[in-house]
């Protein structure tokens, strides 16, 4: 308790700093360490003065490379706290050989995404936004059993790709629901999963069976175009397709030509490009709900990773270890 | 085990039983008791020859009125059975009077429009639908944090007005959210808000200060309008007011008027009357998700249903208390 505070330093862009740390959020960090403000390059003087009495970078979306340059320029750092998910845009090796500590938010953020997952699992299950559309084009009662068979969640299958940080937290949070959960993940090993309470499967089986398919597996050079043309096909008809992981995982010209046959709802925070030309027809189609990557932490959602930041910089402060290190090795088979 | 199966027979129209009850769940009935069929009616020659013979009566929507009359034709009846919420419709208090036992599925009713209710909250906290429509609009990057303030789920308060059945599996899923949950409900002390993890708060203090307001009370005659115009005033700009309970909870015409106005999100599942005149405005404002009463039990939904009544009607066959009782005096505070 009474251990000098550790000197700690911000790392990202002016405008990720201002978002994701309020006045009462900078307050908490300077109660636990000695904040030296933002650097947002560690090329000029002044960013260099302040790397030189670094002990503790937090790093943030926009955060400039950790080169042998900067490092060379940060002879104290002991860790890199990163206020985001991935750490793979702003780390390089030399970090680790070094023996820096990373910790990382990718729990943290990893929530919201799962939350918007569960909750379009359950709007695309009871058919909501098809129904209302209907409902606002009729305007008269109608027999929605009919109009949609097999809605409601009871026992329908679910099937989830990808068995990530956020691919785990969308299934743990579906315990409490009456679903099949099945998972495909080739690192998933049969013990895992019966301690996830799932099924392992294979993707296709997943893609043939399933009534929704959600997909959240990294984006890895060997899982572009995972879900190809003749995985798309597989797809039962009237299944919904979520990604909100990262466009390249899917064909999207094979995805948007099912959409167009009328037999798959689809719903999309990414796409390939991140914003669709104006004329493609994912933006019209009424079986396609799509949002400009919304799922992850935004707005007060952002306060959680400054909430984490503080914690493990508290932690470190206090002599103990990270509650969510990251470790070199997962770096191959993770986001 | 080695006694006599109870005589059962279906009371609801013939259309619920086809919906709810399939041939599976049927031949499950068989295994536990003697199903004497259906009857959709209590007057007729036929259907007081079931009534005669019937020991457990598993009820359903239509269901006709179990009166002096009906209970007369049934005088071996020592239970109903109830695939579906309230009772109020068809049990009259000389089935109390009589020592006849009455079980209700309300609470796998709860579990959908619970499970409604939480997807909506997500929804509307990360402003998932006028984000969607606004991109549709622009089809380009646009910054949802300026464009929508304070979006996101985190810290956010959700006001739950109702402590009933479903409030409660409201407020039970919502626990793993970091969400700060109230509860106005007159009849919630301290102790059971308390064990419920929430606080419990006055009406107008409830809708003044929370981002998301969702109705979970029952309708009775003192409910009707407890959402009235000065009330929907007190709603703060922005807010979400969702709505799967009962249109005549809420004024429906101020809250149009608010919604008119543009600073309050509506998710409507209900509406005075169940279906709104075609030229209601509630049909065409972007702030509304206006649905034809889905978040119950519906299609595969009803299976939950079935399931129920069969778990209760085998407890009744092996001598065990039922597990979801309904004890006359309730109905006054209930639905």
């Amino acid at each position: 308790m009474s251990a000098a505070r550790p000197r700690i330093a911000f790392a990202m862009t002016e405008d990720v700093y201002r978002r994701i740390f309020t006045p009462e959020s900078l307050e908490a960090f300077a109660r636990v360490a000695e904040p030296a403000g933002l650097v947002t390059e560690f090329d000029s003087a002044e960013a260099r003065a302040v790397l030189a009495e670094t002990e503790i970078l937090v790093s943030g979306w926009g955060c400039p490379v950790l080169d042998e340059a900067a490092l060379e320029a940060a002879p104290r750092l002991r860790a890199v706290v990163h206020a985001a998910g991935s750490v793979k845009h702003h780390l390089t090796p030399a970090v680790w050989q070094r023996g820096i500590e990373v910790s990382s938010a990718a729990a943290a953020n990893a929530v919201p995404v799962a939350e918007y997952t569960v909750a379009m699992i359950v709007l695309a299950g009871k058919r909501v936004l098809p129904i209302a559309r209907h409902y606002r084009l009729e305007r008269e009662a109608f027999d929605v059993e009919a109009a949609f068979p097999g809605l409601g969640n009871y026992g329908t299958r679910v099937g989830i790709v990808g068995a990530s940080k956020i691919g785990r937290e969308v299934v743990e949070r579906l315990r409490g629901f009456d679903l099949e959960v099945v998972v495909y993940d080739p690192y998933l090993d049969d013990a895992e999963a019966t301690a996830l309470g799932v099924a392992s499967v294979g993707l296709d089986e997943l893609l043939a069976t399933s009534d929704i398919v959600s997909v959240h597996a990294p984006s890895l050079p060997e899982t572009q175009g995972m879900i190809g043309e003749r995985a798309i096909a597989l797809l039962k008809p009237g299944a919904t397709l979520i990604n909100t992981a990262r466009g390249e995982l899917i064909d999207q010209e094979a995805l948007t030509a099912r959409v167009l046959r009328g037999d798959l709802y689809a719903v999309l925070d990414v796409t390939t490009p991140w914003v669709l030309a104006p004329g493609h027809p994912l933006y019209d189609h009424e079986n396609v709900l799509l949002t400009p990557h919304i799922a992850g932490s935004l707005g007060v959602e952002l306060g959680r990773l400054a909430e984490v930041a503080l914690d493990e910089t508290a932690r470190l402060a206090q002599g103990l270890p990270l509650a969510h290190p990251v470790r070199a090795e997962e770096l191959a088979f993770t986001a």
